[in-house]
């Protein structure tokens, strides 16, 4: 049986720190793991299934010996990494937005599109976190009636603008309990006890860039004759994305069978039962690496639709479990 | 000019504390107050525009005196008290949900549905909130296009469900701050936050009472070819409901002329210009009178589609402000 050695890049930031725990638990045969960061870093340990492994940085000479690694360092840095870390043999696995929309970059979820890693040259690109959770509820009802649209309203935690939004949104919600004056540094307006329909930049067309991320991203990986009508809000919460998706197919549905294809599905765990208060929550996502459905009913106001509440931690799923899922299936599909 | 005399039943509550605010602002030319509180707390003394008015218990006779009531006192109370005032004269407008769909008492915006209160019999019904602030933004699509279908999410503030849960989000989130267990006693789940898509109790089709108030509500107030596919949630936020809202049309919109519609409508105030960062959050609806809509854009996933995003305060044109303003718009049109 094959190892790997398998790079961390971004191995310290917040999406690295999931990595290694993810990768740590791993069902891929790790024979060696290298850590990498930016020269500032140089020789700072990360911790590893308990062993402290110092960063390196990343050059053709320090990446050749990797056989896959994962890329957290944000779209700038990976525009310049990766192709230098395919060059030398190391396959990549980025969770920037660099590679997303490259068409000749696989952009991949493994419950939903594993196919598309056969044709990768040594990059790989992970979606959008609220891409992700939609696309693995998604998938089992596109096979089944052929998804024709979905309006999506996202409710997003604030730990997908990274630490230092999750320390304004403590900072505020503190200052507000001891009746002070919350300061706004990380989003454009107070994130504590608001929600804000606004997610990265916004387009000409009146879109942000997030929500334009679940339409484009949804086409590349399941199928471009999926309309996609997104609202992406940031509300406050720390950990786990939530959407209502409303559904709607070509072929007629039976709630009870979208029910029983969504708990065979992999990936995913249906929480659907309101007679006893079971629906998933953002807390029910937090550290849990399924994407959770519930709130599944019929949409009475068109022939084919349902809606239904999805829910999934988006550091895991929305992020590193899904880079990790990626190598791994890389190595099943002997890809690397 | 005719003085009215106004009762405020339920004085001392939540909404009836806005109700006394909101009726010392009115345009209704008042000539006397009346306070009505249950048995416990009669001669309780209740704030109105700088006096302080002591609380009778609601009956045939102390009624009497009163040409027009709001009424805050839950269904129950509703279903007995209404028509004993109708009977003696008092027009009652009730907050409750007792009279909503009776198709004997008409639901009434006054910027949607005013001529309703022409066949009045003596109770008229104020809709939910998140029917309210819903319909005030419909109202002028659907006048130049013809609203076929609404699909909507929301985002509930606390106080939609009282004192007693806008005290759990407040302990809740001081327990979190303070490195304590939070407790769970209002709703079904931790709501500090969080995100729980669970308003009201569930019903057989799936949907909650919530959810299907904005169906039924809708229908009685606009009109019944409207569908409407929502889903409720609430959010850690004290204060205004956000709603995103997609809109399908009849006819072809124009982006524009939407903004221009809205922003000539009464009640509403247009706050959409995204290079600016100017969209309404739910901070943005504390306190002030205003349906705000922003982030107005075309939806290119169906013909004539749009998505827009829609706050109000719950308490105020949730609440008191439509039910005084009833109150006014039933003076101007001689019903009282």
């Amino acid at each position: 049986m094959k190892e790997y050695c398998v790079g961390v890049i971004g191995a310290l930031g917040a999406v690295g720190e999931q990595m290694r725990d993810i990768l740590a638990e791993s069902d891929l045969n790790i024979g060696k793991v290298k850590m990498f960061e930016r020269p500032e870093l140089e020789g700072e340990l990360a911790e590893f299934a308990g062993e402290e492994i110092p960063c390196e940085v990343a050059t053709p000479e320090t990446l050749s010996e990797c056989d896959v690694a994962t890329m957290s360092a944000g779209a700038a840095v990976s525009e310049k990494l990766a192709p230098m870390a395919a060059d030398v043999g190391c396959a990549v696995v980025d969770n920037s937005s660099q590679w997303r929309l490259d068409p000749e970059v696989p952009l991949v979820v493994p419950e939903v599109n594993p196919e598309d890693l056969d044709w990768n040259n040594g990059i790989v690109a992970n979606p959008n976190c609220s891409t992700i959770q939609m696309v693995v509820a998604l998938q089992p009802l596109h096979k089944a009636y052929d998804i024709e649209r979905v309006v999506v309203s996202t409710y997003q935690a604030v730990s997908g603008s990274g630490v230092d939004a999750i320390n304004e949104l403590r900072e505020q919600t503190e200052a507000i309990v001891n009746g002070e004056e919350p300061e706004v540094k990380v989003y454009p307006k107070q994130i504590a006890f608001n929600a804000l329909p606004h997610i990265d930049v916004f387009r000409d067309n009146g879109y942000t860039k997030e929500e334009m991320k679940m339409v484009h991203e949804t086409h590349k990986i399941m199928d471009e004759g999926i309309e996609v009508s997104p609202t992406a809000v940031r509300i406050p919460v720390y950990r786990s994305h939530a959407e209502s998706i409303n559904v709607h197919t070509a072929s007629p549905m039976d709630v009870d069978k979208v029910r029983e294809l969504l708990s065979e599905a992999s990936g995913v765990e249906v929480m659907d039962n309101p007679a006893e208060n079971e629906y998933p929550t953002c807390l029910t996502g937090e550290d849990r690496n399924e994407v959770f459905v519930g709130r599944i009913r019929k949409d009475p106001t068109i022939e084919n639709g349902i809606n239904m509440w999805v829910v999934s931690d988006n550091l895991r799923k929305g992020a590193a479990l899904n880079t990790i899922q990626i190598a791994e299936t890389m190595a099943e599909r002997d890809l690397i």
